[in-house]
């Protein structure tokens, strides 16, 4: 067992404050990661205040990781010390019901071990996520990261970028589709980067003017403002692929209708009721449909993806003792378009604290 | 131009009457057609009643049509006097947009021309559907029916059977799946025996314990009552495949959560906001989609399919005069499970009255 250092929410209702936490000593097939960049996640927030129902406390968030590997088990294969490793929003799952065969093991049958506020398999320990200076987790869990890329915008591909990688590329999206997205956020605009990289035409939908501007910059090809009703009148029936990327409870009629025949429209953002009708999806056998991050082949198949084509995420550098007032900014949407933790620094502070 | 004799709703308020109207002559592609049978469908009550927007009055509904052909156009190849046809839904549609192209006249692009509350393309003049002593349309939109079927139960295939086949067709559903049909009514009952005959595990969803055993001699291999808390957690992710047939508002979230990973849930009956939510589509990328009736190629299929399994609507016959009544017990959900008019009987006693 090793000591490490983390921020950890207490409860639901305190900020999160400096924490020691253990990481377990390497398994056979364990790797140790010195966490270099630790995104920022919105669900990071939801769980540390209980938002999605009683958290294990205390609670080390953060699903967007990115180190270098410092040790590996004995029956290690993948990595080697040195290598750059990522991990994402699950370090463990069954490995033997369908959806893991499939390496779907985000849909694991038995319940996928999340990074954070979830439990080992074996011993129910409490697993402890990125916010913190090292993790151990068994290889197969890991993804490469490849060194071409900026390493700090590589920690949010590990969650906003693959949930929006994965139904693009579940439902084989190329050149010669129109996509839209919905919504200009940490999730939106990575939707906007990967389809444009993918070949799509694409536009985003928002609601705010000034956002117009910034997804242009990030390579959507025309953007529709959502409270323009001509605008919205003239996009019917012209979009094959929707993802709406909006964190909460909307009304997805207004987009399904933009769907052509046989369209889909994903839901990434909102695990809260959507509005939706009957008539937008039979009358052109329109579909919604949801996704959740993706599987760990497919996560790596996304980073190989973003270094072909030089993708990763804007992000905001911040400090980890900043972390609750970035909290606050980010209730705010007050961030372009992820906030990433310099958890490199944060590490160094303490071996020098400690010296 | 031909007189003849019907039913038609004169306005929104009042209850159908006798009715004279005229029917085009035949043009080169068309064909005459001597109503034997007439399903009725609840959306002729929607819409003589105007619940679907102000109809076009005097209407006359009916499109589960079935007759004898009696005269055809000059162009006319794939009819003659004599034989057996269909008419559902559809009369007409634009030929050259893509869903055409596809057969998928139901999503024509230019907006098909339903049976009746519609127009003619060219002339304009109003649609009439089944619940008169003739028709005549193009036989492009007329379909050839089986003679060793039971015509009074073929009349409803036309519109509740595509209905229900039109999916399970789409969605390529077969032997090895789980099928749920949500509802057991004039479509329900259509879903069971065809998805049964398709091969289907086939389970009855109902919150009536008087219809389980219906839908077991109806073919259904296992019915869940929805109201039974424990049987419906017994039942989560089991199913690949959901048709509900519910006509009104419901939440779809009891049933989202018994499809498997990537199944879909369609919905055909509720043209209402359905209720759902993102979290039962995330965690197993299900999906809902939407599905109306089905093109012309793939209802001549579904007859085809009808009559190798001797398929046929359950109904109960009824006189045209007992219209009203119908209309009323249907609201009740007083009919096993469709009813159908007798408009030969009527054709008769019209024929005979006039000498």
């Amino acid at each position: 067992m090793t000591h490490v250092h983390a921020f950890a929410a207490p409860d639901a209702t305190s900020p999160l404050q400096p924490h020691t936490i253990e990481r377990r000593d390497l398994k056979p097939t364990d790797i140790k990661i010195e966490i270099l960049y630790s995104g920022v996640c919105h669900s990071d927030l939801h769980q540390a205040r209980s938002e999605w129902g009683p958290s294990i406390y205390p609670l080390v968030p953060g699903h967007e990781i990115v180190g270098r590997v410092v040790a590996v088990g004995e029956q290690v294969t993948r990595f080697k010390a040195g290598d750059l490793a990522g991990v994402g929003c699950m370090v463990d799952s069954c490995q033997h019901c369908d959806a893991c065969a499939e390496g779907l093991e985000q849909y694991c049958e038995n319940g996928a071990t999340w990074t954070y506020n979830s439990r080992e398999r074996d011993t129910k320990a409490p697993t402890h996520g990125g916010y913190s200076t090292e993790i151990v987790v068994t290889e197969g869990f890991a993804v490469h990261v490849p060194e071409t890329l900026d390493l700090k915008g590589v920690a949010p591909l590990l969650c906003a970028g693959i949930t929006m990688y994965s139904p693009l590329n579940h439902w084989k999206i190329g050149k010669g589709h129109k996509v839209a997205i919905v919504g200009l956020g940490g999730l939106g605009h990575m939707g906007i980067k990967l389809a444009v990289a993918m070949g799509a035409d694409v536009t985003l939908f928002t609601t705010s003017q000034g956002k117009a501007e910034d997804a242009l910059r990030l390579g959507a090809h025309h953007v529709i403002l959502s409270n323009d009703k001509a605008a919205m009148k003239a996009a019917r029936s012209s979009f094959d692929f929707i993802i709406s990327t909006v964190p909460t409870s909307h009304d997805l009629n207004p987009y399904l209708v933009t769907l052509k025949r046989d369209g889909h429209l994903v839901i990434v953002g909102a695990l809260e009721p959507v509005g939706v009708s009957g008539v937008p999806l039979a009358l052109q056998r329109r579909s919604v449909a949801g996704s959740n991050i993706g599987g760990i082949a497919e996560t790596q198949k996304m980073l190989d993806f973003c270094a072909e084509h030089g993708i990763v995420a804007d992000i905001e550098m911040i400090r980890m003792q900043d972390i609750n007032t970035a909290y606050e900014r980010m209730l705010k949407n007050d961030v372009k378009y992820r906030f990433v933790i310099d958890m490199a620094a944060f590490r160094a502070e303490q071996d020098q604290a400690a010296d």
